[in-house]
């Protein structure tokens, strides 16, 4: 990586460090996007590079189409940027997984480096995964229901048996095993561990990290079965697909709840609605989907025991300049990116 | 207090060290609940007490009406407890808030002590008024509702601002407001922290507890606008009757939270209703109220944005083993009692 940009680092030094023989070239520039409120003081004094905002949903105007940098959130212009911006060097998307960019057509290459947001969204994802565990525990959306109906859920209230063996009722001492072990993995755990829960994690390369213990996924016929919470986080790609299958799902203990804030597309949604409604899985809350939005006469929303959330963890970067300003002295000094794809 | 028990202990003690020319008396009788796990096992070797379970739905047996101790939870038969159990001398209640045990006509008096269960539900109710501050928060009552029709709440999810002004959509720096700052307040405090949260507290006497600032009750004029949470979690007496009342509720932000964990009775509900139908407040998230259950024809049933938690925030006293052997160890050393009213 180092090597991939020293001669185009060298170009651009040429360029600023110009004499009176050779005239002054054009600076180097970032387009970022209007789509989220950003500040650009925050990424200013950078010598040689010119910031442009962009708007994400129309074609890149042409006086901007020779960028070197482009910022990415929520565009809709990316089939329209691959085809005519010819000269980016980097893209750095603020999503956590940045999709969008790749089905576009870009492609990490010898003279393109695309990174993601990932880091931006751990608070944001951490939260609403909590909100999701918490409200699968405690049966907010089953008391909903009632609510709805002008009915007391007496069973959901009053005395209760703590912690019987076989259930999900609160995180004290509850399982919770968290596939894809990244960012938001980390950020999550210690309001897990803070509440009373043993967290373990499952992910590519086994190891500790952060004091959890991270498995790699051959150990998971023997996690599975110790797991009253799965916590899904995992990126969508091919590597990921349908991660989560019958077969695993027949490990899950009957009383286990599943939470997906990763993608859709690593839960075989089909399995997963055949063993909610056959009773063999507490619970699942799905905050992604493999079509979003959810289709209209999708069993999903009927299945029993299913939360449906509307892709609603994230999807508010949060850090995104700090992230911008690290990566563009990396990219100037000719070193490796955070989270390069 | 400990003089209050000398005289008591003092006669304990000659039963205890009975000589040949005193009949061996009696032991001291303490009766547990079977309305709960409980572990004998952990009371034992207490020199002169016996330890009985008794059905705390029947009538208490004829063997044990001279019990000295009492241990209560969730009793229907305090009535006739008070009737005719003349020997009592400590009532320990397992409920934080033990209005039963008043409510049957048990008085704190020179000869009777009445201590309740504060801290056995420290962690259950924190985590369900976390629940419900997430659910909020994360509007997920909302999600349900859109869920039961099939649609995809659009508006909830997908991109979206970052803690915009005026808003209550995350607890990262959001300003939460705990009114009734006891033990419940300080399990629940550092997990709005760890969430970014700022937390301020309000109770009787003011000052710094758990290094959170608490106000007494006469600074709310001043703190309620600045709040985009309140969490209630006042005992149920008639100094907390209808504590936060139209006027104080018109001191809210009308994006703010009201979230009821503590007692109904604190909560004038018609005047929440009001401020919530009219849009003057941005929600609350109920668990108790002043009838329970909640009468069928309510109108909080139906009142907007407001989400009705049937009593489930605790009901499940965890550690009750432990705070009867303290308090034991103190009531046989004639010493002041934990948790006396
Ligand atoms: N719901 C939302 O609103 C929302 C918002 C943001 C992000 N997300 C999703 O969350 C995902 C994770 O974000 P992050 O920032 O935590 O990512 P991250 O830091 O890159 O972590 C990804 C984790 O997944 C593991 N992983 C990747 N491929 C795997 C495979 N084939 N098998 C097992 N584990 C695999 C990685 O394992 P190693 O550590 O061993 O490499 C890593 O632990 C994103 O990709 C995005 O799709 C969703
Ligand atoms: N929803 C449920 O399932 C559930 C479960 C358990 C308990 N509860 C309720 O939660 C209540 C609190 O429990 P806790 O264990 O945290 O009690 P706690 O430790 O006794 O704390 C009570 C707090 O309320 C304050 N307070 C009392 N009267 C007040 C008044 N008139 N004005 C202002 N503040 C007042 C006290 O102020 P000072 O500190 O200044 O004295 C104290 O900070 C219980 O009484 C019970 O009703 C509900």
């Amino acid at each position: 990586m180092a090597q991939k940009y020293t001669r185009f680092i060298r170009a651009i030094n040429t360029h600023l460090t110009t004499n009176t023989a050779n005239p002054p070239r054009r600076a180097m520039k970032l387009l970022y996007p209007t789509s989220l409120a950003f500040n650009e003081q925050a990424i200013t004094g950078f010598p040689g590079l010119t910031l442009h905002p962009y708007d994400v949903k129309a074609p890149i105007p042409d006086a901007l189409v020779d960028a070197e940098i482009l910022v990415t959130w929520t565009n809709t212009n990316l089939a329209d940027a691959f085809a005519r911006m010819k000269n980016l060097r980097w893209i750095q998307s603020l999503a956590a997984g940045p999709n969008d960019v790749l089905s576009a057509g870009f492609a990490t290459s010898s003279s393109l480096t695309i990174t993601t947001g990932s880091g931006l969204h751990d608070r944001t994802v951490a939260e609403h995964t909590l909100g999701l565990l918490l409200a699968a525990a405690r049966r907010l959306h089953e008391m909903r229901d009632f609510q709805l109906q002008g009915k007391w859920p007496g069973h959901l209230g009053g005395p209760q048996p703590d912690r019987p063996a076989g259930s999900f009722r609160t995180l004290r001492d509850a399982r919770v095993l968290i596939w894809g072990f990244g960012n938001i993995a980390k950020t999550l755990t210690p309001h897990l561990l803070a509440l009373g829960a043993t967290v373990r994690g499952a992910a590519r390369r086994p190891g500790i990290r952060d004091g959890i213990e991270v498995f790699a996924e051959d150990e998971l016929p023997a996690l599975l079965p110790e797991t009253d919470a799965l916590v899904m986080i995992l990126p969508g790609d091919p590597s990921t697909d349908n991660a989560l299958n019958a077969e695993r799902l027949a490990l899950l203990p009957p009383h286990a709840w599943v939470v997906n804030v990763g993608r859709g597309s690593a839960v075989d949604e089909d399995a997963l609605a055949d063993a909610l409604d056959a009773g063999r899985l507490g619970g699942a809350a799905l905050d992604v989907f493999k079509t979003e939005p959810l289709p209209e006469g999708s069993r999903l929303w009927k299945t029993k025991n299913l939360i449906v959330s509307p892709h609603a963890a994230g999807g508010r970067p949060q850090g995104a300049e700090e992230l911008i300003v690290e990566n563009l002295k990396r990219f100037l000094a000719g070193e490796e990116l955070k989270n390069v794809i």
